[in-house]
């Protein structure tokens, strides 16, 4: 994770931090954002946490439901909406005193659909829509802006020169979906625009999609 | 409870049971099951647990979100999301087996819109929601009926005659909200012709709405 | 048309009228409707119109979009959306007057999502409910049931005894699909359930679907 | 119409071209873009046609149900969904041809609501969703970018330098709801971020809404 944040502090010529938390622990969220509010008020938050998959410590999905064990169910909800809620609390009043912020929760196709195999997901990812449509209506008034997006389909790899750089040759050929998924710095665009939306028109949700996963 | 569970057993000519669960604690909700799966198979299971609310131990609501304590968020999550997740655990197994069976679960105008103040609610109700979607997907193919009831509005008081029998010469007059809603007799009609569809063409979604709330 | 009816009457033992309409044509309903109301007042409207598919007249779905002409897109819009505005403004004055009624409008998959070489029926299906809530926010504190089945999937062959006593020697077997789907007695028990609904709990959405198309 | 091209084409510095066209006369349009092809082929499309309100011609909103004419219905699904599809037929050949260019119908909360008074409105509207879903799925994969914005409130003035000095002393100081409504310049910013939008990564929806409408 540092050396993720050393590389994107070199391309960026910009100071970056990055702090390992567990969203679905209050404390954890809490003290993260102790030292995080320390260095100046927040002005972005995106939230894009999402429990890993398809690795040792997590069920691949699609899971059949009677396989999901409590403690799967509990950590999907956790790491999908309380974290939401935890880092909201943090940073919400800092935002309302100064009259500015931007909040961006990340939403996939399970957010607006249940899928048979993605119960913990979908419930996840629902929840979450829920809470970002309730904080819009309670702070985007007070000039929080507080957005939503659904992100239809898979990020693939950055097509970016930065890429192939880092790209080494021994590396794998990119599997065809990450090939065809979205590319992650066209989805930060979105994201940037979302953030310099003027405050009379903010979006409150939007969709994004690969054509090739239509 | 028992009181009540009595007063229904005597108009409805039936044995019934009545069983206090702490829906959002797996261990609870088991041991409960354990009793009633023990009678026989279940052949209905009726979701609808709420989270008191404007009373001594629960927050009135609209709440505003910073005034929402991680404890109350959890709990609605666990009440309105987790304890459905248990209990269908425990019902599904024998409902596949036998290819028959029927879920609903209520929802209420908060599972599709998220309103200011109500984050805690809308969070756990569209968890329901997607919850529901995904069971359905997954479990209506092997015969069990999966609904969604989104009821907008209030319940409001029964206008049969047995309510009037039961109400007394010092009983406070209706409040004008209760008066106005929904009568729950007439909401259980809607839940049991769910029940009763011919498999052939089921209802996955549904919303009921007393008029006097548009 | 009228050996249908006549068959109906029979079965149900009850007057039955057909009458041949241009859905899209405003004269054309409005002359019907002075028969019908000339009998009496309009007790339900189930508005059930649909452009004929896949025979000599009209085009096979999927159509690709550059191949559906200005003149087929109008007659899908007036078929499915202005058909029904015709109906109901022929139904509701009589049922606003009595302070009670009801309206069904059928929609489809296509009402609440596009598919490719569907743009036609989205198009009116989408319309008919944008219609059909309207309609339900205006006219229901009147007293007026108005109500949107979204049915979800194929309608299929009655399963009932009265089928195979129609069904001659000669019949072609049922095709796979129609085998599959939805009983339209089973449909149609879910719309006399709308209709029946107690005032104070009515469904303004439901859908719809056999499992077999999940 | 020939003096607002005028102005935006001084202030752009740009050639501009106004034409005046019937959206529900499919002849109509057709003959528009008989001149606007001869210029060279279509790059962007934006649908943004709206009945008239509250003058002399058209009926103010809300109107009665009843007092909506089969003309002035027809006349709202003429300029908000079949107009749509005349120019969509128009421009998509040569998109296709080429492999790209955008597509940006314009909704607004009538098309995800149907609300009492507005049923013409909600009608239009909701098509134009279906058939922006629709176009969206069958031509994102050849390269063709369809979207389709929810502008949830009231488009107000211009807050730029460039009103202040185009009002004059007489000016009548602007009604409060222009005022507190999106500035037009804010939601072009957002239609231009999804015309420029990275391929892989295109929006399909977005809401658009100013705070003050919360």
């Amino acid at each position: 994770l540092s050396q993720l944040a050393e590389e994107i502090a070199q391309e960026a010529k910009a100071q970056v931090f990055a702090l390992r938390v567990d969203c679905g622990d209050a404390r954890s969220v809490r003290e993260a954002f102790e030292g995080v509010l320390s260095l100046g008020p927040v002005e972005v938050l995106v939230y894009n946490a999402c429990e890993p998959r398809a690795d040792d410590a997590a069920p691949a999905h699609p899971t059949p439901f009677l396989a999901v064990t409590p403690d799967a169910f509990h950590r999907s909800l956790a790491v999908s909406a309380a974290g939401a809620f935890h880092c909201a609390q943090q940073v919400i009043p800092g935002m309302v005193e100064r009259g500015r912020g931007t909040m961006i929760f990340t939403g996939s196709s399970a957010s607006v659909t249940g899928f048979a195999g993605y119960s913990d997901l979908s419930c996840g990812k629902f929840a979450l829509r829920g809470l970002s449509q309730s904080l819009a209506r309670e702070f985007q008034p007070a000039g929080v802006h507080i957005a939503h997006v659904i992100i239809d389909g898979v990020i693939g790899e950055r097509r970016s020169p930065t890429r192939s750089s880092r790209a080494g040759a021994g590396d794998p050929p990119l599997p065809a979906a990450a090939a065809a998924g979205a590319d992650p710095d066209a989805v930060a665009q979105s994201y940037w625009h979302v953030h310099t939306q003027d405050k009379s028109a903010w979006t409150q949700e939007m969709s994004i999609r690969s054509p090739s996963f239509m």
